[in-house]
């Protein structure tokens, strides 16, 4: 699979963090879902050694990261940013759910660069930040605990620019699918159940009660594949052969 | 909002977490999502201060915790387990997205608890730990850096149970659906068809080739009914007692 043009210009930018070690974990979150391009704002403390232990295999994105004094600078060539928000705001434009806020800023990436805004770890955006972001995200966490830490939300959100930028991407199947039985191969199972059974004394055709449309039933919901019948049906052949027992 | 009843059916298993750390993690990530029901196998250590102090809000969920042996008696009586694979495996059951697979366990947790299944941090879940589960389930990472973390995959899989659980309406079922087989009623059935296929001879368990795998690979896809479960092996006993015949 060809990788997505979106998320060469999906933008992660953390303003103001104040522990390193959510800047590596930041990092981390973003890499697994492949996103490259993270710009700090004013960081506490930056490059940190915690940050690049936290970060794991993901210290080339600490490597390349932008740090800037402004988060004007960090959106300064974007075409959208949104910021999360955990709380609503006065005056603010409507919140929108991380999943729809991803759709919109992958279909905006045709423009150019999108950001996704983060802040400090216990104070949020200030409003003047929300105020320079095109909209505001939130991820709709449990009303009763709603504390979703820095990478624990930039993971989420990660995830979601991904999948939209996948879901935009062509769809290929994970896995190649088995060969499937056909119809015969179906007909010819339920023929050879029907005189396993019946030799065995558990289904009687004069007396056939709803035995056969329920292995119908069963099976049909199945979806067998060609192999799987061919094994089924071995099994029967051994249990209408008795074997030699001792 | 109502909490929506799915919350309460889905249960998070944690399978040979050798971290303590990440079993607070997950507690947390958990927590944000409206999560609660932790189960804990085998743990490397637990409780243990760690795993208290990443949880951070969330030590209750670590305090109702249940600890056991196996995996077998986490799924016990679940309907519908799922179980995080990073890889392709062999034989495997056509693995699904998270989105999807969030979609059929909250579906599926109108007849009762549905499970969520995460492997050791380093080796994952082993084969047969996956066999056991109905259906595995993959987050489409970036190929070339999978490293999702467990704690990380946690807060992806229950944002997901999230957002499918309010996704779902009050849909009410049209039909009464029948009742599901449990965890336990399966592997009761898989374990009498063992004993069936091992006296017949097309069994042998010091040559076992790949036919148990296979046969819980294409009974766990149709989500046997209880119903099922019982004539299905009602059908092994005749197979295993020869009639007279004649």
């Amino acid at each position: 699979m060809n990788r997505p043009l979106a998320l060469d210009r999906i933008r992660v930018v953390l303003s103001r963090t104040s522990h390193p070690g959510n800047i590596g974990a930041a990092a981390r979150a973003m890499k697994t879902m492949g996103l490259r391009d993270l710009w700090l704002v004013a960081p506490e403390s930056f490059p940190d050694e915690v940050a690049t232990a936290r970060a794991s295999g993901a210290a080339d994105l600490l490597e390349s990261a932008r740090v800037v004094g402004t988060l004007q600078e960090a959106l300064a060539d974007t075409v959208l940013s949104a910021a999360l928000t955990a709380r609503r705001r006065e005056l603010s434009l409507p919140r929108l759910q991380a999943r729809d806020a991803a759709c919109e800023l992958v279909a905006r990436s045709r423009d150019g660069i999108v950001a996704l805004v983060f802040g400090n770890e216990t104070s949020g955006l200030t409003n003047d930040e929300v105020g320079l972001c095109s909209l505001p995200v939130t991820v709709p966490t449990d009303p009763d605990f709603s504390s979703l830490n820095l990478g624990a939300a930039v993971q989420v959100l990660s995830y979601e620019m991904r999948m939209a930028a996948l879901g935009e991407a062509v769809a290929t199947p994970l896995d190649v699918p088995p060969e499937p039985a056909t119809h015969a191969d179906f007909e010819g199972f339920i023929a050879h159940l029907e005189r396993a059974v019946t030799a065995s004394g558990f289904h009687d055709p004069a007396n056939p009660k709803r035995l056969l449309p329920r292995m119908r039933r069963l099976f049909n919901r199945v979806r067998l594949e060609k192999e799987e019948v061919a094994i089924l049906r071995g099994m029967l052949t051994t249990f209408e052969t008795p074997r030699k027992r001792g």
